[in-house]
């Protein structure tokens, strides 16, 4: 998958496992957006090829950062959720939205809890999860 | 460059202009390696091909994350520096060193203050820059 010299750097190692906007718009879509399932993923507004999500889906579980489990209702399908390790990586997501809000202050999409506290931000959305 | 469908969410915005591995980690040579010319970021343990360092750069540059200015001591090159803007995303990084360190716990590369304080190690990198 990379035909680049590996590298120690810490920055590198992040990139590794999610240095491709794909990775890290799934977790948005599995951490705030509450999406379970792949259908949910193809509906988001950046219309995910379905080869590139199940591609994505695959090294995101491999590299430990979100569960797949047979959904118990549906047989047919699989339930993603993040893991403790995925679910850790909202700093990140939460620094990017605070610097996107900073250039593009008009940006309606940005929720204003993150913007006024994003410690109460980050601590709303680790409740959803049992971690 | 882009055949996604276009997408107002914040995180979308970031990675629209940070989302490849490479423009970050050309940010983190001009952020925390004081790397100032297309040479310098060659010599980067990643080994970036030069056709990808120059798309990068420019793109870097026409999204106003960098400047570009000829090098008065030799003409025939150009000195790299971040912009207010490209500095602001040093949080995003911190963030990133952070979760490494955390799953990552021997990782040598990571620099003590990063761990210790995080606020101290971006204070001391901004003091770098006149911003």
């Amino acid at each position: 998958m990379h035909n680049e010299k590996r590298s120690n750097c810490p920055v590198f190692k992040v990139l590794d496992l999610i240095g491709d906007k794909w990775s890290l718009l799934i977790l948005r879509d599995i951490i705030l957006r509450d999406k379970r399932f792949f259908n949910e993923f193809i509906e988001s507004d950046e219309r995910i090829a379905t080869n590139i999500l199940s591609n994505r889906l695959a090294a995101l579980e491999s590299n430990g950062l979100i569960n797949k489990v047979r959904d118990t209702k549906d047989r047919k399908r699989f339930i993603y959720s993040p893991t403790k390790k995925g679910l850790d990586l909202l700093p990140v997501i939460i620094a990017m939205v605070l610097w996107i809000s900073k250039y593009d202050p008009e940006d309606s999409n940005v929720p204003e809890l993150i913007k006024k506290d994003p410690a109460a931000f980050e601590k709303k959305v680790r409740a959803k999860f049992s971690f």
